[in-house]
């Protein structure tokens, strides 16, 4: 068990010997990424709280915590508020907490390699009176007694069957980049970038399926990669081909002793300060730039897209079948916990083939519960229970060796009210509009994001995230660069990428509402001149008919709907076990008129 | 007659005695709006090319000029092209074509006055290796024999009845803006935020009710105008308040001989170079800063409001008129030219209540011709005709006292094909869809665009503009921040904004389609908690039912169209002055099923 009181007293003492007056916690660790291993969980081991993002203050006779709106009712469930004053992190910004409660001149300490260059020169000038300090050991990692040990399977050598790419030809593109755009090598800390131009994958992380580590592209298509030797399988060296030469991930801070002289690509945004100072101190000139893996990870190949619809399908027989036994339960009036439903999606997910663990944690949300956007019952003391006349959402993914799923249902519990199914009905003709757009060429997810929500806004209501994220090839289910959303960005949509629909509405401790499917970009033909895209579906599973509200679907939605569900029912039916799921199948994407 | 051979060899021998290797010469004056003064149309002096953008260089033994999209037909036929090569200013940067036809370290002169600091940081970095070098005085001004005379008619008081709010009260505003900001002054060079602030309106340039000066506010609500001191009128000092501060335009200069060290914010990106060489040399702090005046401008009180709407009326009626008298005309077999088209609108307009002049020159484009966007029969050496079977486009404005228009409709001709009123319907749904959006608050154009493209996009089709401006009142028809657009303003629209609606179709060598109305944002009131907003439509005259295809109107498509019209029927028909115009107007407005 944690002892946090334990914990911040030697935090403190250590401060007092370090003569620190205060010190920045964040959540993320030293690849930045969205999923941390256990052993990386550093605000955990400081505050006990586990969300997925926060970060804490610790002064020496003050504290506090600062979390976004996702996590307010449960930072007060696993913080100790004797410790900690807990604030919210937009409304009390934490940087002006440390204006208010640390005199000018104090020394605050941060550990460089758990902020980017870009943190630092926002810190540095809200902060300017204050001495910003860079520690060069993290007191957690010292004082950390059982901390979880680091994974070290080996890695996963995935063929040219799943990537459709060598990763030689890979490294040859990247390098063309750095070449015409006058550099010498391009420093990769992005762990599906690694990933994806090794065509290698890791079980470092949960769900993510990536290897701790780090690299250097060069302009002659060679790569440096440092990593726990120990995570490198017999034939690593045929599989990425030549001139990939494998370090020690320890020997990473050797290369600030050579003077390289070199140009390298660093992206200030997602990219630690503690490699940007090794670079600098080896005499690299850094170039601000972004990641050059991130586009071309993210426009698929004709084989990963193959992949993606395989395994579309398979996990569309696991979703199926989990829809049918929660009909079946509620029939036989069993109102199963959140907790349990999830436990029979994972299940019934893990008997797929090629299916390589859940790309997240399952959101599994019944009734008012699903209110909470990123509501997780693991957080909830009491998992919640279907209630009949309400609405069940579940959030859900699979990793499988040819790709990644992201999908969210809505499920009518018994007879539903006309309000319900009115906002449902609003949020699937949004996923509907923005999966039948066709768009020119340049096009960027910002400039569709309007498409999703227009008929929620009709009746004045919204929601309040992101319509659709970028989703890796068996990799992250979150990737960049594109999205879609009203801050989304303005990276043009191309051809191959993968993205999520998924409006929602959620009314406060009533219910919550999401439809997604993943989607992927493709060319849109037409006689004329010009060049335009649209998307197809990947997500094969039913939307829930009981929710629809038929007023207010036009003659083109209900073609959209009948055609979507006569391709779930093509392609599901087939791999279904008994008859009584293919007839369940059947009713549930029969044809509404 | 200009001489261009004349002007340019004068030009050359000017630059031989200063040692400048090449000019630059933009057509931007020194208020760098939109629309110029005759005296100020120096590019056209240097040229003969009549266009509202484009830029000359001019060396010792070659000349070029780059002009956009816009004007490639049209500078062919203006510019010799044995003095100038004649270039694609996107496909070939003029900064690029000085690399390549001048050796390093080459003297470019520019002119301060017409350049701003974003130019200078830009050109700084682009001609690194050339002595960019700022010229004391404008050669072109020195050499222009019978340069036009600058207006000196007297500013225009605008009461409060028209304008909603005394010039004291908006200073008073702009003034706290200043201080929360920690400044102490902001530059005001953007002419009709002059006016606006000062509730007055001139008639220095054609189209835009303005007066070429420049000004100053002071965190005490104080303002010094510099400004040809022959256009005051009496009664401004009573009109505007105290403390407003009268200076004669050229004592703008003197500025430099004070040390002011006082903070003052200056938008580099609208003005100019002089004056913020002047700020910097009397010891002035310049923090770079958008133009205060330029969002509560945009933001139109309800007296602005009722003004917009009123001359939209009696718009609505010379439009409506002429639109009657087209089909009176096509109906007599009298196929007239596009001159006489532009002269019968424009003699209508000027019939009415309150008219003050043209908001722009009237579009008048007869068939193929609309397929150029910014065609003016005024640059063809013979006017177009309308013709049977084709579609007649027509984009035009009137200034009113209370307030602006710009409206486009498009008419059929006799007989139109199939194809072409598809075209015209799917830009018509386009227009409609953004028309009726309700969008919450936060929402920018750019978010919305997509909606007026949609249609069109199904088709693979799309337009080559932006799909709404900013509009002022009675005041320049163009105005910011916000904007509807691809590349549209992340600005969000506000309360009382007036923007325009205006998506289009062109196919080459074919026909050329828009439908533009004006609207304004006001709140959209509804049961639920969000703050959401809704256009309005300020523009009264039909779209032309001749050119619907039934097929593509859905219900709500159709709702809006007789909604419309009704409105269009009861708040023009009253004006009209005859039974036979009212008569059109009915069957024109009529509703459809």
């Amino acid at each position: 068990m944690l002892d946090i009181k334990h914990n911040i007293n030697n935090l403190r003492s250590w401060m007092e010997e370090k003569n620190i007056d205060a010190l920045i916690i964040p959540h993320q660790d030293e690849y930045l990424s969205e999923y941390l291993p256990p052993q990386n969980e550093r605000l955990h081991w400081a505050t006990g709280f586990t969300g997925s993002a926060g970060i804490a203050i610790v002064g020496k006779d003050k504290a506090s915590i600062f979390v976004d709106g996702r996590y307010t009712v449960q930072v007060q469930e696993q913080v100790d508020k004797d410790i900690f004053e807990i604030l919210h992190i937009t409304d009390n910004p934490y940087m002006d907490w440390i204006k208010d409660n640390f005199s000018k001149d104090s020394k605050i300490g941060y550990d460089p390699k758990l902020n980017t260059p870009v943190w630092l020169d926002y810190a540095s000038k809200k902060l300017e009176n204050y001495n910003l300090t860079s520690l060069d050991e993290n007191p957690i990692d010292l004082l950390w007694n059982n901390r979880p040990s680091s994974k070290v399977d080996k890695a996963l050598l995935l063929s040219e069957n799943y990537t459709g790419e060598s990763s030689e030809s890979k490294r040859n593109k990247i390098a063309e980049k750095i070449k015409s755009s006058g550099n010498d090598c391009a420093f990769i800390s992005k762990l599906d970038s690694i990933m994806w131009l090794l065509n290698i994958r890791g079980n470092d992380i949960p769900c993510n399926p990536v290897l701790l580590c780090s690299g250097i592209i060069h302009s002659d298509s060679s790569f440096d990669l440092y990593i726990d030797l120990n995570k490198i399988p017999m034939g690593l060296d045929s599989h990425v081909g030549e001139n990939v030469r494998i370090h020690d991930l320890d020997t990473f801070n050797d290369i600030k002793n050579k003077d390289e002289n070199k140009k390298i690509m660093f992206d200030n945004n997602s990219s630690n300060l503690w490699s940007y100072n090794i670079f600098k101190l080896a005499g690299y000139e850094t170039i601000k730039s972004q990641d050059p893996c991130s586009l071309p990870k993210a426009c698929k190949n004709d084989v990963e897209i193959n992949g993606m619809k395989d395994c579309h399908v398979r996990d569309g027989v696991a979703v199926s079948k989990f829809l049918y036994w929660i009909d079946q339960q509620v029939a036989s009036d069993n109102l199963i916990d959140e907790e349990e439903l999830a436990s029979k999606l994972d299940s019934l997910r893990s008997e797929q083939d090629l299916f390589k663990g859940l790309s997240f944690g399952t959101i599994s949300a019944a009734g008012s519960n699903a209110a909470m956007c990123h509501y997780s019952h693991k957080n909830s003391k009491i998992p919640g229970k279907l209630e009949m006349g309400s609405i069940y959402l579940v959030d859900s993914g699979g990793q499988y060796l040819d790709g990644t799923t992201d999908i969210t249902r809505t499920v009518a519990i018994g007879d539903v009210s006309d309000e319900i199914k009115r906002s449902f009905t609003l949020v699937l003709k949004g996923h509907i509009s923005l999966g039948s757009v066709i768009f020119p060429k340049g096009t960027s997810g910002h400039q569709l994001d309007s498409l999703a929500r227009q008929y929620l806004w009709e009746y004045g209501l919204d929601y309040d995230h992101g319509t659709g994220h970028g989703v890796g090839h068996f990799l992250n289910v979150h990737e960049g660069p594109q999205g879609v959303g009203k801050g989304g960005s303005n990276v043009p949509l191309e051809n191959g990428m993968v993205i999520s629909n998924e409006p929602g509405y959620y009314l406060e401790n009533q219910y919550g509402i999401r439809c997604e499917n993943l989607v992927f970009v493709k060319k849109h033909e037409n006689k004329n001149r010009g060049s335009f895209f649209e998307f197809e579906d990947l997500t094969m599973a039913p939307f829930d008919k009981r929710l629809f509200d038929r007023d207010l679907l036009t003659d083109s939605d209900i073609i959209w709907i009948n055609n979507y569900h006569e391709k779930v029912y093509n392609s599901v039916s087939k791999d279904l076990d008994n008859q009584e799921e293919i007839d369940w199948l059947k009713q549930a994407t029969s044809p509404i008129h």
